[in-house]
């Protein structure tokens, strides 16, 4: 009975991470179908040497910086023998749980930089983020680390909700992007010295969409399987996921006027802003913080790029993080039980919380980025920018059998 | 204890959600891969769209037609404080569950209507037939609704036995199909008036081969978890879905002479046939139901195109119409204690439920698409289609670069 | 509760069966995006059609040569009435999981013979790999067949630890792979009379990638549940599967300088490596383990394609054979409780084990090959080589809407 338990928790923990792995080729395909051809390569060994960086970092400092714990010591230990690890190897699984949720920061950055970021400081930002920043903030939220939490219920009542990580996921990677995408510039010729906006084509709308439903499909593990516990498995969660999904891409099929990629985008956004309050909101405040952020998408998105003139590929500062903070707002408005919500939550709480962890993004992406810049430079020259990043660095094309002519 | 069962049960349940909401995009790039370019982009977003359409008509409305039961309660409620919903929000996530299978009929409707149907009409069919339709049939045979399964255990000393619906789910879809697909007519130039039937050529194999494999590999999804309890989980009925499949590939492969698109497509019609039977049958029954629905699938798409000249763009009335009635059909023979299977079945039930449920869908199908031909209209105008569904519809292609001329 | 162990043991490798079962269209994908245009639907139909193939020779013929049971009885009896077969219909599911591993040595020989080797004769191999030649050796490792665990533990104080296949799985493949590459030959035009090598250069790095995402993502299913058992769940297994895999990306992105088929192909080779001693590993040993794989496999690739002149078009022996012969070793190396693994592992036997699998798959490769080559050819004509698999077989290309022309 307890081998069956403490296995069943590791089995429901171990999708949630399968799931979530998998969402990283869902970022991948997103930024393939969206960049344009000459850049696909590029996209793909990004993130998954991100995702290996990501992997390096998080189990040799960040998720000490977490949670307090460390693997180094036997694997007997670690898998259950010693004391602060559960039987089974859980707390093994659930480090590839979690990691795979820290490994999404620098995968939502990829999609803002794209198209002409240097490759090798990117990994070095990647390592920073995932085994500093990012569980930096995590700690405080989910870790009980510096009293964060105390603090909040002293001061508002409740704690800072954020259940599957609007913020601590999402937020923050959307406000770390930004200063990359600000610091790094535009791409050469999307905006004319008069002030025209020249658009630029994405690739491939099949890639593009691919990646949206490996991530929507991944979703439900990053939500549902936040419980980390098979008893805590919750149909809540999944049905505000879905619903929120269905809003977002309703909204955005309307407000974006039937186009692909708003489409496509507006289901991750009503994702994203779930994520906080999935646990607690009734399906329909999950339906309209979905819609909401499909809105939140559309709008965003084309305000960053042709009013702002903010070269965010794509757009997941307007995705991540503003559709995130959208989410742990909303799980402070939706999740009150007059609104048919669970309850247990404070409104001032999540704004309080939600601005933080939007601050801490930004001010570090800001700071990394900057430092990056400064010391080793962030962008690829003019003319690798031109050539494309998969010649310039991989020293292949996407179709490489198309560049021999016909056959 | 208690948890740990009930827990299970949501994660068991979810995880059929999860692999069946998955298949969405096993639809959609059937279709991107086997209509042509132009039409690329109106598939993917036809089948987000019309997903998102059909959770909203089934849980404001079509769950309720089929089970009584509705979620317009507070969260904690509908999570297992009110009566008639389980713990952890199990009642929920068994809506999701069967809100993927109820968002198939639009699914399957799609790829037989590709290349000239408008885009609005669509949604109005899909709200009907997901409101109320499908639940309509799906009570009866699934929700004990009207006293229909008593009546037939009256009749034929057993009920209409259909596990996973080959008939509640393929026969219904791809008999709705039939009549959008007549009362639009056939895509221009496809058949010319004297006569001679003039291919249409399919885009992307490689996307109708992802398309075919995300559908087999959510099937195990469709067919285990229906069992809908984790105690109730079947390697049978795995089993049995996978050896139907292997029928299907090898028959289509025989009879469809090496075509790629019929040796995936009788995977699929493999899957079909077996749904209603894959808990009852031995795996050599399901391996010749298998077989058989590949044959079908072959023969009859063949017949359709050429000799009916019914312009059913992927076969899906061949598909999910034919072989789903095969299917309900061949659970009565094959679930036989004599042919190795578990018994408990009739073939006069399993005949008289198999064409009722083929007979309302063919009804409805013409009665909708007739009422909304009649009123709203449902075909493309010639130029809006060989512009293509893309351009006039969405405003964009599938490969926008492309469009821009040489880099 | 007996109801519920069962029942979640079957879920537990239900899963594993369909995540490995996913394997078989990343396998797919991994040689679509490999080969040339001319040759992408062969991949799609030969990985589908081998794969059905080989369901019906291990149903009937290789799980009984592995593990002496026969499905040849009722559904009632093969589904836990009768002595042997466990309740729920788990004996069931636990063919279905093993036999998609079963299936994956026709599909890493695919990978090798790609772009030259005839249909029919492939089936045949196929049938004979999977039915007789796979299950001989697994049945001595797994099965308890022949006392060989018996006599290692003898000569060696332990068993041959080959816990989800690096040898019985990967290596068999890869050296089965490598009689049919040799006997096959290069592929016309790949190596000029004067000794020089005309690169073949890959058709799609998108396909390539979703290949190794798919494989990467089945893998996890792959190895944890190798357990067979839902309380044997294993965190363990699982963050060793992760730092193998990351071990072999970053190796073969720094040894293979940014090449997007090195870095996506060195995930895999982690994997293959980790797969014998996942379970006794720390993840330290799993990281090192995977980062010598990915070594090898960039090594062992360029060197077996430029120097020993060998066309393995996937590089399937240097990948399968190559580090799934280090990953057998290396368990009986990382495996020690010096090296903080969990110990109980004879790096002897692990040797003798290793080679062992290897030595059986070199030979019956080229007895297999050497016989089909002599009594029904193994090689398309020239003629069809240079028209492409696709329209000598299949008689329909990966892209046919553009043979037509502009539309």
């Amino acid at each position: 009975m307890d081998a069956l338990k403490s296995g069943s928790d590791v089995f429901f923990v171990l999708i949630g991470a399968i799931l979530v792995f998998a969402m990283h080729a869902g970022f991948a395909f997103l930024e393939v179908g969206t960049v344009r051809k000459k850049n696909q390569v590029n996209a793909l060994v990004k993130i998954i040497t991100d995702f290996a960086v990501s992997t390096l970092a998080y189990f040799f400092i960040g998720y000490t910086v977490a949670y307090g714990v460390s693997f180094l010591g036997s694997a007997r230990d670690i898998s259950g023998g010693a004391e602060g690890f559960a039987a089974n190897g859980f707390t093994l699984v659930k480090f590839f749980f979690l990691m795979t949720f820290a490994a999404a920061v620098p995968a939502i950055i990829s999609g803002g930089i794209a198209e002409r970021a240097k490759f090798n400081p990117q990994l070095i930002a990647t390592a920073l983020f995932v085994g500093l920043v990012y569980p930096f903030f995590e700690g405080m939220v989910w870790g009980d680390r510096l009293g964060f939490q105390a603090g909040m219920t002293n001061l508002f009542g409740a704690p800072f909700h954020d259940f599957a990580g609007s913020i601590v996921v999402h937020a923050m990677g959307g406000w770390l992007a930004l200063g990359a995408v600000i610091l790094l510039g535009a791409r050469h010729g999307h905006y004319k010295p008069n002030g025209a906006v020249v658009g630029i084509p994405p690739s491939n709308i099949p890639f593009l969409a691919l990646g949206s439903w490996i991530l929507c499909i991944g979703w439900f593990g990053f939500n549902v399987m936040s419980a980390q516990d098979v008893a805590g498995a919750s149909g809540l969660v999944a049905v505000n996921s879905l619903l929120a999904m269905v809003g977002g891409i309703l909204s955005a099929f309307i407000v974006g006027r039937n186009d692909p990629g708003f489409v496509h985008n507006g289901a991750l956004a009503g994702l994203v802003a779930i994520c906080a309050g999935s646990d607690i909101m009734h399906p329909l405040g999950a339906l309209v913080t979905g819609a909401i952020a499909g809105v939140i998408f559309v709008k965003a998105y084309l305000y960053t790029q042709n009013k702002l003139k903010i070269d965010d590929v794509l757009g997941v500062w307007p995705l991540h993080g503003l559709c995130g903070l959208w989410g742990g707002i909303a799980a402070g408005i939706f999740g009150l039980e007059s609104l048919w919500g669970l309850g247990g939550v404070s409104i001032a709480a999540q704004v309080t919380g939600s601005l933080l962890g939007a601050t801490i993004g930004g001010l570090f992406g800001f700071i990394i980025y900057g430092g990056l810049k400064k010391w080793v430079g962030i962008r690829l020259s003019q003319e690798d920018e031109f050539t494309g990043a998969d010649l310039s660095i991989h020293k292949i094309s996407a179709y490489p059998e198309d560049d021999y002519g016909p056959r």
